[in-house]
């Protein structure tokens, strides 16, 4: 009988949605308490997280409010390995064949390794996001099976890459990024109309259209915080980035 | 019933030499096949791993050797989630608990956020070794438990690190990196004698008295190998390096 779950996450951030993504899969209860990274509340590098990181799990304890965390409960950290403890506690999110287990992590570690760095590059520092993003897309496409999702039925290896899948797509579309204009254009161009990006596409249709996945996603809120986010690293576009978006935020 | 086993490893490399240690304290039979990481086989990449790197496992299929690969066998790479798949045919080498399990991957992803980034860059580009490493081994020992391994009970997570630690007591031993001289026998002053550092040593021991590490680990080759890979990192300092170590490689 899995103990109390207290799930400590950001809106914005796409590691506290892994973990967000795998407790509503699993049919868990838990309690999810957001975060404010700009103005994180000074109990919670103390109490929860000393690496003052999201995601976080208080697990096991008394029934507290989130703001005043147990010492009782034990604090578990790291986006990855909480939805891996996550399948330990419900191991229906996670195959049981170890073939097929190592084909998840595989996939999870090719998006860690070729997904996650480049596209902070052009995300955050303006780096063609063509040449970022295209080649960890073309490497999770060709893990994929034909039908389905990353080894066949859903698991946590899904949960693993939606979060910045969505998050991607959005700033490709509303062009928020510190990028330039145009390669950012014509990258979600390619991604959501090219014939050779079918097969991602199917998929990123699949993941986003789990319950799991729409009950933890607000465009509009995730947005204006991509804008404000944002904003700063990309100062000398400001005057005409202020026209497309700033009047929402 | 687990099916054939053949490792592709290479003796200099800490991340096969997890692989290597996993499956020797496994107890299931294997073959192993050194690769020689600057002149690869021209098989290895096309029938192997793509990624051209150690290790690499192929699994299951028909009794064939090892520089004949078949064709029907599964081939698996990356190091960690390796190790994570043959602790999922052989569930002693993690422990069943969730949360001793986190612990256990909390353990590693500390060593690999912390450890072998800084490591690198005092190793092959000759920055301050103190600054690099200290961090990480005090974050690692504060992890530990009173007594024993990672997680009390030797588990995949002392593979995941041993290579990595005995390397760099070797190379620091015989003054092998690209860092200058001075702080790299500091550095090797304070994790041999320090008493600050005394349940890191007593965690090394431990780690390295284990028949499974003492099996796979020979100093000597090792020593050679380093000097024969590094020497180009420390152009610098090679007619004084020459002195110390060239003449037995």
């Amino acid at each position: 009988m899995p103990e109390r779950i207290t799930l400590y996450a950001s809106q914005i951030c796409p590691y506290a949605h892994r973990v967000d993504i795998t407790l509503k899969e699993s049919g868990l209860e838990y309690k999810r308490f957001e975060i404010d990274l700009f103005a994180k509340p000074d109990w919670y590098a103390s109490k929860i997280n000393l690496a003052s990181k999201v995601p976080a799990i208080a697990y096991g304890g008394p029934d507290v409010e989130p703001d005043s965390p147990s010492p009782e409960s034990i604090k578990l950290a790291e986006s990855y390995i909480l939805q891996e403890f996550i399948a330990d506690l419900v191991p229906k999110l996670l195959p049981s064949d170890p073939v097929a287990r190592h084909k998840a992590r595989f996939f999870v570690d090719t998006f860690s390794t070729k997904y996650t760095g480049p596209w902070a590059g052009a995300l955050l520092r303006g780096e063609d996001p063509i040449a970022a993003l295209l080649p960890a897309i073309e490497a999770l496409q060709n893990l994929l099976p034909a039908e389905g999702y990353a080894v066949g039925e859903w698991s946590i290896a899904d949960a693993a890459v939606t979060p910045h899948l969505a998050r991607t797509m959005l700033v490709l579309k509303y062009d928020l990024g510190a990028y330039d204009e145009e390669p950012g254009k014509r990258l979600y161009e390619i991604l959501t109309k090219d014939e050779k990006f079918a097969r991602f596409r199917k998929y990123f249709d699949n993941v986003t259209s789990r319950e799991a996945f729409k009950s933890t996603w607000d465009e509009e809120p995730m947005r204006k915080g991509f804008y404000n986010h944002l904003k700063n690293h990309r100062s000398d576009r400001l005057a005409k980035f202020k026209g497309s978006a700033a009047a929402s935020t």
